[in-house]
């Protein structure tokens, strides 16, 4: 069974969508990483720090999903990093209201003994120089993936490019890859983000879909449609979670296999959303996934009759 | 061979893109649907009309295209319909700078007898009434499609209706369908449409696809990343009679086969943008086509490893 270590938040999320609001609940990029990639019988687990507010039954919950957690620090008298967002009428945007970075703030992330030769690497949101630090204490994997975002183009550039630098693959939503390459078009974007470093780059565009680039070869996988949209927050992380999954699962790398991981990733995503935080994760099947992979299918495969 | 009858506007367009302008060259809706189903070998023809003003050439360039062209009447001392319009930077969005209807003002269309017996029609974007009034001289036909914009939506609501009562599939945009069904979820908002008239309701998203409907099946065919896209005028029509001109040349309406019908819509529509106006359509050739056409399954054709 393959090795896979994340590296992400495990925060409390306050959302308002147009269809209600929460109080405080489970959130955090590692967390929906993780339950995501849960569905693919791989053996991993989370790097990532909380305060002493943070309920034991939400680290069961991450147990129970057959996810390591002795890499989540607990810090004595410490707070937990909280957000808190509103979202606008179209889903597609919104608001941050509060941000309470707490333990994250000295976040000086250690990767368990046993997962230093973890052959797949989720490198979830966060600073970049924590980024970095995990990096640096594997030992030789086979794949890793970035997510970041938007902020640390803004904020932190420079350590950002050397995590972009030695990753192989990057994932970033499309206006994300126009502000860091400069380039309207995302083929062109694409082609200049990896000259920076990564072999591979996927670019989310949310309800529009997934573009996978390697080099010549494109690869584009819709957002299935849904009737409705309940709560965007952590579909980008649930996303690379069965992304990642699906590639440690199936240890193939291959450009045509990462084809089937986008698959993957937007089948998981288009579960997330359709509950508020990770309630819809927390009780997905397998049949429901294998379901719905059946509708991507209708969705996206035809026969031409000419040619 | 099916007979295609395309309605539409044959007329003279003034184009402004961030990459340059155009003075008065060809354009009009059943020009682009003519000029793209002209590549499935069907017997099609235009019903329109244009001034004294337009030149022989471009009606010998219909002609020659195998294009019909006895249904455009040419109203001597009249002057053609005539539109200008300034593309915004992203390409996504555009200011008409103005528009003369001219001899369209008094348009009367008149389906030539050997016509009537059409298999395919296809109305393209006009006012309701002339669309309906070619609807009512075609005696049988297998499939009616419809474009159309929120123009009409906003100005002859009620005679746009009475055409979307009568076709088998509309075709419009996102934010048209969004407006015309007052649904956001294009899932529900092509149920709502179904509802009004048509067994199939495609939505054109530009950039981002297009997806097909009836009842509870659902197709989406992405646009080809383009590294630029020089001037999107067209591309809407030209996917139409892609569209159109692949149903009419199998003769299978089937949901399975508008599947491809989509697909071939999308990719005549990726040549359309490449150049202004009708340029890049006129030097099109077969084996390009197909080319693509390779482009769009590697773009989206996939096997999974699980399942």
């Amino acid at each position: 069974m393959s090795k896979l270590l994340i590296v992400g938040t495990v925060a409390f999320d306050a959302i308002e969508t147009p269809f209600g609001k929460t109080d405080k609940i489970l959130g955090g990029a590692a967390t929906y990483i993780g339950l995501s990639a849960s569905h693919f019988n791989v053996d991993s687990a989370v790097v990532s720090i909380v305060g002493e507010d943070f309920p034991d039954k939400y680290l069961n919950l991450l147990e129970n999903s057959n996810i390591n957690i002795k890499g989540i620090e607990v810090v004595k008298g410490g707070k937990t990093f909280f957000w808190s967002g509103r979202y606008h009428n179209d889903l597609n945007t919104r608001d941050t209201l509060d941000t309470q970075l707490n333990v994250l703030a000295d976040f000086n992330p250690v990767v368990p003994e046993s997962y230093k030769d973890a052959e797949y690497v989720m490198l979830g949101n966060l600073h970049p120089l924590v980024q970095l630090s995990v990096l640096e204490q594997v030992e030789n994997p086979k794949l890793v993936v970035l997510d970041t975002m938007n902020f640390w183009m803004d904020n932190t550039l420079e350590d950002l490019m050397k995590v972009i630098e030695k990753v192989d693959v990057i994932t970033i939503n499309d206006e994300e890859a126009r502000q860091l390459s400069g380039e309207h078009s995302l083929v062109k974007a694409a082609r200049k983000i990896e000259e920076m470093g990564p072999k591979y780059v996927v670019i989310k565009k949310g309800e529009h879909g997934a573009l996978l680039f390697q080099e010549d070869q494109i690869f584009f996988a819709p957002a299935l449609p849904l009737e409705e949209v309940f709560d965007p927050t952590g579909a980008g992380d649930t996303f690379a979670g069965g992304f990642i999954g699906y590639l440690a699962r199936t240890g193939d790398i291959s450009f045509e296999n990462m084809k089937s991981a986008i698959i993957y990733g937007s089948n998981l995503a288009s579960f997330c959303v359709e509950k508020f935080g990770t309630e819809r994760m927390q009780e997905l099947t397998e049949s429901q996934i294998n379901e719905r992979l059946d509708e991507f299918k209708k969705l996206t495969q035809y026969e031409t009759q000419l040619n």
